[in-house]
């Protein structure tokens, strides 16, 4: 079993080499000065790098060498930053903070900002296709899970779900639908991925696929909880401000009691996946309840 | 030598075909109704089909069967697709109508057309790794290539520059390299691809990488030429609106003469190239003229 210190070393290793390599792919583009700042600035204005972590810590959960996975790591991490930075657009969420820095197109503006996310996908496209670690037939399989995941089928139309709830009351399926689409495609994605260039049986990725999904609620779940819960300081904005802003969330459905009894049950689902998948012993276990406490 | 009403069987054939694949790609999708129609509606809008078709003909310059490039070719035109959503977004361009029809964020919203643009992007990469015609080694060449062509370091990169240049007179140099970029990639794609996936040789394929590029100018000049001495019904926009919008076109820089004349140089180089590439006979020697002399 994973102690504690073992998964924050883990997790700061992992997020530094993250970091060295995202750095390297972007600062080395020949590109006009104003696209390269905005695509940098987003790229490297922190965050929890947890996305790529999930695909490093599945791949962990059955290979070593951790160089073969980096390419694929940034480029989710690059596909996440491009959907951060078209979410927070006066058109769409209109936030002007993140993290506590000013958003792309508060630094920036508006025109840079869609261009910037734009380049990004693309880009992102870009790294595994030109990515020397893998072979034609694992740079396809990539993409084609990449792609479904983050376009139309996956985080784009749990977007415009996401929207269109917005003005009117949803089920608790239907808040399960939009999550499983706009957060939970891309966890699946770094999970599946993960597993398939660590070399995991086929019966082994199906029982990862139903862990990813597990976590990804787990994830929003604890969002939501975290919310009523939390320090405003750690969460980085005022506590109560979905209630504030309306949201349709797991705690205004059930109550914070039945939100962490239903966030419980998940991590429970989410371990006996796990187990089934021989990746007990992984640091993919270690971080469900790290995912579930979490503070911020 | 192609005749004109070959050249116009070819075109109106691949068009219908393109249309066709098209159709059958976007109508399939499971995915929540309004992002789908927002995709289909501007997807479907018309347009002259222009980079699929350079891509058939590059194709059909080495090899026959055309089915075996017809999801490249409108993954392509999904590409181009995204590119004018964003651009007429009112952040970017903000333009109401497009041939004739309402944009997509007047027709829609503009959250709607930011969504439809990034799942078009994305989409056509989907289409591309999943294409049953082509091998996994011809898939990642042509996502290394289509991706490079459209994103930073391509067309991305040119819209940048071209939004940078709109507020300061530039040299013919800079209008060049910003017409390289911004519209002069995806046509790169086109040729490139086509003759790729047609199996010339890596010596065709350079000479038809400079033909590409020079018809991307040809195609450019004409647009500045028909600026001023164009029929506004044909081109679908008021006659002088270039210098109205104090753009930077070739007919400012150079005059009418000089564009005319710098028009036909690209026009015998690009003519130059094709014969290098043993590409004469092809539809690609017509589409020279049919571009250079278009009215619309």
């Amino acid at each position: 079993m994973i102690v504690q210190h073992e998964l924050n070393h883990f997790i700061n290793t992992n997020r530094e080499k993250i970091q060295q390599e995202l750095t390297h792919h972007l600062h080395q583009l020949d590109i006009p000065e104003q696209l390269k700042n905005s695509m940098i600035y987003s790229a490297e204005a922190g965050g929890k790098r947890l996305r790529p972590i999930l695909l490093i810590a599945s791949f962990n959960a059955y290979s070593d060498d951790v160089s073969k996975v980096l390419s694929s790591a940034v480029a989710l991490e690059l596909i996440h930053t491009y959907s951060l930075i078209h979410d927070d657009l006066p058109a769409m969420d209109d936030d002007d903070v993140r993290r506590g820095h000013p958003t792309n197109h508060i630094k920036f503006d508006e025109a840079t900002a869609i261009l910037a996310g734009d380049a990004l996908l693309t880009f992102s496209f870009e790294l595994i296709a030109n990515d020397v670690y893998l072979t034609d037939n694992q740079k396809v399989q990539l993409i084609q899970l990449f792609s479904k995941a983050s376009g139309p089928k996956g985080m784009v139309a749990g977007q415009i779900l996401d929207m269109e709830a917005e003005k009117k009351a949803v089920t608790l399926e239907e808040l399960e639908t939009i999550h499983a689409l706009k957060t939970g495609e891309l966890f699946r994605f770094a999970i599946r991925s993960g597993a398939y260039l660590g070399e995991a049986t086929r019966e082994q990725i199906a029982h990862l696929d139903k862990f990813a999904h597990f976590l990804g609620l787990i994830f929003q779940i604890q969002d939501d909880i975290l919310d009523v819960t939390g320090d405003a300081e750690k969460i980085g904005k005022p506590v109560g401000s979905d209630e504030t802003n309306e949201k349709n969330t797991y705690v205004k459905l059930l109550d914070i009691d039945g939100a962490v009894e239903k966030k419980e049950y998940y991590v429970s689902k989410a371990k006996k996946e796990l187990s089934e998948a021989n990746a007990d012993a992984s640091y993919l276990m270690a971080l469900v309840d790290y995912l579930s406490n979490r503070d911020h």
